[in-house]
């Protein structure tokens, strides 16, 4: 039974670690994005509504980059092909 | 009643860790975002009501990150995949 | 008697970790929304309402982060389902 | 005696680090904010007034984030459940 | 079957770890490229379609980089060619 | 005598750490502070006592976060609780 | 058959940590690039079919070493001189 | 014997981490403080006993941050509470 | 044959590493002369020819060292001297 | 003769440290001071005796940090009360 | 033959590291350095003959650094006296 | 003969750190000082006589605490009391 | 010939490390030093012959720090006392 | 024989790593020195002897702080008084 809790321990550790490290860039990137377009909008705001649609394509794209991050973590947790081959050996055991 | 053990362990240490620098980011680009919009609307009043809007669009998906983490981390303290596993076994011993 | 104190041990690790570090986030970006908030009123002071109720808005949402953290540290030392759980073991036995 | 040793050892170095790391964060942020309503009353000393107040709330909310800190650590030194827990059991054994 | 599980737990590791710190690169760079989109719209707003179709072009290039990581990850999850060797190992067994 | 020993040891790590790294973060912030105070004097003397007291009052709540550290380490040294339920147990044996 | 487990081991992290890294450089420096495309088109859109052309050929020569990268990892994962011979030896066996 | 060399190994590097690192935090905050008091009475020559008087207090407070791990430092080479505890029970022995 | 084990373990490693950590830099570096090329492109559009010339020779420069260290990697992976005398062994052995 | 021996070693090792680190500090520190009483003199140089006075104080009051550190270094390497109590005890054995 | 994998396995460690970390200055130092030349011959075009003779000078000097590196990993891969000596060693005994 | 091996290596490690760390700041700081006060000369060549005095003052200062090092290091190696204990005990035996 | 491995393990370790991180400082002061020649040949066309002849003397100095660190590099691969001494004492067995 | 070896590995490792180390500082200043000095040259070349007079004396006094690192590297590798203790006892074996 070692080897399952080591699957099982490996899979929180890392779905912990690559969630919270893999927010940081988004999260920056995101604020630094949006701290633009708001300057942006106060510097010419006859332009808010391009620069709004660009913003929101931006974010849309990076974004995409934590739903990676999320998606890796969510697959390790609930859809761990490691983790169920583990179980689907004891139950056929 | 060893890998039960080892499972709870890195269970609150991941999820301490994931919450604790999961939140950092967040926090530094809404911190970022705030202080952009403070100084656009000091700069242009008058667009203050547009770059409120496009700042809580923003403040939300920032927020968003951070809830990925905090999500995680509840995940893991109350809903954890693995723990049950270990406890459906102990229980079914 | 060994497991429960690694819980133990671990659970006031993370606890201390968790609020100590997942709190310089949240401080350095209040620290940074509210110097640009200073300096946005000295340099547009009929705007100081706008900018002050933005700055509380803001705040909250930062602050919030700090009390995901908060929480989650408090839950580890007050409300911890695996502490609770190998107590409960322990009083069963 | 080995168990509670090592819960004395961990409150011990835990109080310390979530003090001294936890309170760097709010340190820098109201040194920030400080030296920013310092240069904002110089450049308008009209709206001292307004500042002062607005930095006053500031400060509250960042200290905020240093008393979290110190009141964990406190209750690590003073108030700690998993310390209690074990001193109840060694004089109820 | 202690290969196979040093194997399980190292692609489990190196999947969330690639995904994770793979995808703050691009975050970052996005984020870079979508805040200057934007500041020069604002400052040339007649120029807006040549900017968004560069921004574009110059997003997919940075996107593609974030994509090679979640690919080697995706293949170290499901496509391991290592793990199935072992598999096929085991079963042939 | 080992646990004793090593709590004395713990103590006296943890209340040099906790004092050093403790005060670098207040150290760098008033640094800041007075560096902006004079030159915000230089800028406006008129102002000067304004300045000065909002100085005064923010370097109080800045050294508030050093005295903290400071305050726990002499806890950790002269008044550790966890060392004197040990010296307590040892007399008492 | 420890041996080749360890080989597989050490291709597997080399391979993830190679691209994880290697992609951080090129994304930077492409997000830097495409930035400065994008201002200079603000700039001067006259000669924005100039700035474009020379944007394509650093953004190939930049996309380069992010593909030498790749190119190794993908060496590791599917063209391996070193797992190969281990395979060949123990088949030959 | 053995306990009291550790005792005295970490008090004689704990007392030299402190002072050493409890000393760069003053030192930079001190110079800086220096510099702008300088480059202030360079730009205003006739506030110059103004700045003067504000630097030295403000000096004094960032010193005092020196002194606490100073303090720290003499207080375990000299007045070690824990080493004397040790040596009162050689003694006594 | 724990010592080919070895040898294969750190080539690939090295080579990995090599190739990874080697092409920052140089990604880096010609992303910072891109993106000056682009912005003196936008400054001084007649001096496009000599800057692209330039610009041209410093990227075949940069790139040298990048290709110093595929070439390393690939010396490491397909012609290894040291890889080539343990075989040589293994073979006449 | 294990313990003494032990006491040197770290005497040793902590004076070297604390030296080196501990004048970091000051040293930067100084540079700083200099360069910006250099600059002020070259814009004020009517002042330069006032500037010039006040460098000195702050020197001083800087100097003052690292020598702090070099007389806990010297301390420790020639009037160290720990292995001056060992070589008593040595000595009266 | 322990002793002779020790140095071949050192020698790859030791040539790949330094061809990667001695490669990273040269690259941002010549990058920089071009970057530099480019702005220089924007502003001035008519000394883009002096600032490029002088620009080889120097990319000639830098790049010196990078190959003292890549002579230190080529001697140390296929010159390498140590590997030489025990290799004479094993072919005379 | 162990123990006088332990110190030997210690000083030997100890003086090259001490050394090498302890030169960096002031060589950091002395080039700050050196390029202001050539710049400052530039700005005002009149003054170059002060400048320069007040810079050979700072030099002299910086300087110290590079020689604080160097002296520890060089009492390390060549008037080592902890090294002359022991070599006298060596001898005395 | 255990020790004559590590003599040779560790001289060509240092040999690389010094080389490779020795000529990092070097290479960033070289590409400093020649950047601002270029900007400062842009800024002041006239004074182009003292630049050069300056930067050429700054040059020199600067390679003389990577030439002291390869000088050392290459002692230690072929002319190593300490490797000698051990050659020569196995010589003479 | 393993002290002897002993001395002579970390004589060899601290060799290098005092001088790898403590070259880059002394770089780093020179460069920025050099640096300024080219500026301040194309700024005011009326003053170019003065400025070329100081910035030697400048590099005189950097490269001093280099020399202190490189004499300390030579002293261990060629006069290093642990190693002839040990050679002499050897002899007089």
């Amino acid at each position: 039974m070692d080897d399952i809790t080591l699957i099982a321990i490996t899979s929180i550790i890392t779905a912990g670690v690559t969630t919270s490290f893999g927010c940081m860039g988004p999260a920056f990137a995101e604020g630094r994005a949006v701290a633009t377009a708001l300057s942006s909008i106060a510097q010419q705001p006859d332009a808010s509504s391009t620069i709004t649609r660009t913003l929101f394509v931006g974010l849309a794209m990076i974004e995409s980059t934590a739903i990676y991050c999320f998606v890796v973590s969510m697959i390790l947790i609930f859809a761990n092909p490691f983790w169920n081959h583990f179980i689907d050996q004891l139950a056929g055991k």
